[in-house]
């Protein structure tokens, strides 16, 4: 056959940059993993091995660690944003870049009640988000977190769900809700306050979380989804992955136990999977 | 504010369901993880927490087992096809069903040179793939393979790249090329013979990248997927992702040894990500 | 043949559990995974499929969930002595019970700057360890931290070390020193005041990382460990196992640029490994 | 205080080697993980950060890959012995090297029904494994293979066991079996002919574990030792590490289905861990 190329991209995944910033004695690091991912006119590389149009993934990666030496790399939505404009600029058929860029996060050390200048541990497997999509005529920026695991051991119920043949599932007015959190908002413009945005819509995810008497997890996505929006104007949008982290009751029935919340089976498969997307209301 | 609800889905993922078919001595099994998502007029268990049109996940779950043991399980697309009519049977204001399926593939073990009835070896990290998407209106049909991890010690070239200030990566005639292949095809009608079309996909996409004198990923990922449309004439399309795992020629120079293609450095981190469609031409 | 069995155990690993204790409304959480092992007289299980003497290892997990719900968990060294005697005294020919428990960390999430009585933020990949062996003779407990990640900007260097043929690496006064800390304690006796000695023996490691001028992997745990013996008069031993997370100056020069500390690439694969036991002097 | 160093040893892990040999047209892969670790005199290096007597692990990995290209790799017993002998000889105050080698398995691809030259296909999880442990006296050789997962859908049953008062597990004289063997044996010379023994050992456990009528994994676990000892004179003692991977019945009952071994959920936790040593009767 004479086949057609479709929708194509390539691009560099998983480069790993560590920066340091120097304030003095006091340091700050940024922790990221950087995805580069163009598109463009790269049809003879496909049908015929031309690479003349090929910027090598390679040169991606220099790239990256050079852009963070000469600019630094501030919030990641602005890295991001330097990165995309650059390959636009360099590569004069390319149509689209995309930069997807996940921060690892590190907590500065106290020690003897003092914060440390320069020691730092992982707090966690929580990343914040930052994506970048630019063209010659627009950019768009989002920003996020994913792997913001998290519980509540109470405040949560799930009721009056339909009964068919094949439920067997008790209701329950109070159980454990848990997940890790996956949301991603688009911002109207690019040069909003990225670093307060994100800590604002982080906070509300949280509070919200935290305080939301929950239906269901749907419930609580809308609820996170919408305080997000009434504490940050500069958002449009939300996109939520929640699995439904499940904790089963254990039964301890057949040893004369009850077992009123007391003792739980954290479980991973299978899991609930709840995704929706919360917009501003025109 | 008042937000307003954009695309949502939920339902069950990571639904692990093992299943033994017996032909008198001989057992066949089945493998495979399940998803299913459910999209409807799902919006006021969002917006006020009425669970009264929610199929609860769990009943997601029983309804897979169940299923699996009143009608057996067979190729994987068809299964997903029972499944995805059962949920819109079962749930009138569900306007769209997805049923993922990843199969684990087992080897049936010889010993004394003879096949055993009933023991299995797992024959790696390589999945089989179906995809079904159902609506009242149609029913969508993918397969496809994912983490097929390949790899060919000549035959595989990368020369003739842009040359920008940030490119340092030599150009090579011969290299190692190294990838995990996820590959998934859109069939033109449901009720294809799913196990025929699956083998005839895979055996090409080995074929070609064993034998097609590559000049870059591109150039290989469009060779396999010419070649599934070329062999499988109830396929339209074949959507790739396809990471280069490189293996870097260990520079032995400082130890005054040379190197001519015998030891490599596997890495994971960076990659490259070379993802393109391929279609049959008009 | 004729074979002799061996040294042997068996028992369930991976037993999940989840437990809330109430105080008022202010809850607090324990989540751990543990595992049981038992040792004794298994021969004929082994030799000749004989299962009378065999605790089913289902009866095991049933049991700590049983055990969680009756007394409570604890601190975990505790949880496990409670389970090791439990299961020495259930077992007549059991000779040796192993107690091996991680505790997963959660911290109690703030709102609006209150700490918040049922709601919880899991604090990263850090596991609190505690182990228990117990014959009817003696009781051994055994403490510790792993998946503790460190990182600190300078203070560390490696110099002086042998330049042989297939030396490259150049001396450093200054690199990051990063560390997934694994140190494991032994107590003294298993009536210590186990959740202040864990938090003084954390502590000490954190310090002595931070602060500690480091000529070495080796060194920095040397000194860890020294520090641990001198605030925890329960502590007769630590062992340590450091894996040493490269964090590598870029190559920038040949874009023109130098990188004074600045931009680095976390590596994960290969990496040092450094363990070794630091005793209480007699 | 003033504390005392332990036992204590340092090294390279993770050190990823990929080896291309030739034999006209035909290409042979070795894909192997090395691990080295040193033990001797290396007290000043912990106590007061003296390098004067480390050799840094960068140069053990550079030395495991220039030995690599002058030696080729081999059977990794053998390129374990290789390492052991050099690092001995190269620092005069090390007392023991210990090498430790994961082998990954690839495949060799058929095209068109012939082998094919330089194409390959990586097979699954399963790794040979080859530990060296090498002083200036002796030399101990152990192989071995892991994560080898193998499943029986009939032929293993568990009943008998003690009943507790914790006790709810069922019996059964018909279940599935499945686990990721682990298996290390010791052989009884370093010049054994380490291809054929592995080859040997390999086979006879998987020819147990599908053939031996299996009354628990206990039982299986010390045929399938007992195999590997009658059919591999060099070899002394086997040890085993095998996962109970449990494979739970679904409960259809409340759906009014029977489930004859039809339907089965595979579970990851809690896991049964059964661990022994076979060894030749004296």
């Amino acid at each position: 056959v004479s086949s057609t190329l479709g929708a194509n991209s390539y691009g560099k995944s998983g480069i790993r940059l560590f920066h340091v910033a120097r304030d003095g004695d006091r340091h700050e690091v940024a922790d990221l993993t950087v995805a580069v991912a163009l598109e463009g006119d790269f049809e003879t590389a496909h049908t015929v091995g031309d690479n003349a149009g090929i910027l090598a993934t390679d040169t991606m990666k220099n790239t990256v660690y050079a852009m963070a030496r000469t600019h630094g790399v501030g919030e990641p939505e602005e890295f991001g944003l330097l990165l995309a404009r650059h390959f636009l600029g360099a590569v004069a058929h390319v149509s689209r870049v995309r930069i997807s860029i996940q921060q690892h996060v590190w907590e500065r050390m106290s020690v003897g009640g003092h914060e440390h200048t320069h020691s730092f541990r992982k707090a966690g497997e929580e990343k914040r988000l930052a994506f970048v999509t630019a063209t010659r005529a627009s950019e768009t920026v989002e920003a996020g977190v994913e792997d913001l695991v998290v519980l509540k051991t109470t405040g949560s119920a799930f009721t009056g769900y339909i009964r068919d043949p094949f439920t067997t599932l008790p209701e329950t007015t109070d159980r454990i809700m848990a997940t890790a959190i996956r949301a991603v908002w688009t911002l109207s413009r690019s040069d909003a306050d990225h670093g307060s945005v994100f800590a604002a819509a982080r906070t509300a995810l949280l509070d919200v979380f935290a305080d939301h008497p929950s239906e269901s997890v749907q419930h609580t996505l809308y609820a996170m989804g919408d305080e997000v929006l009434n504490r940050c104007p500069d958002v449009t949008e939300v996109r939520f992955s929640l699995p439904n982290k499940h904790h089963l009751l254990a039964n301890l029935a057949p040893f004369g136990l009850d077992n009123p919340n007391v003792v739980f089976v954290p479980t991973t498969e299978p899991y609930g999977l709840i995704e929706a997307t919360v917009r501003r209301a025109e």
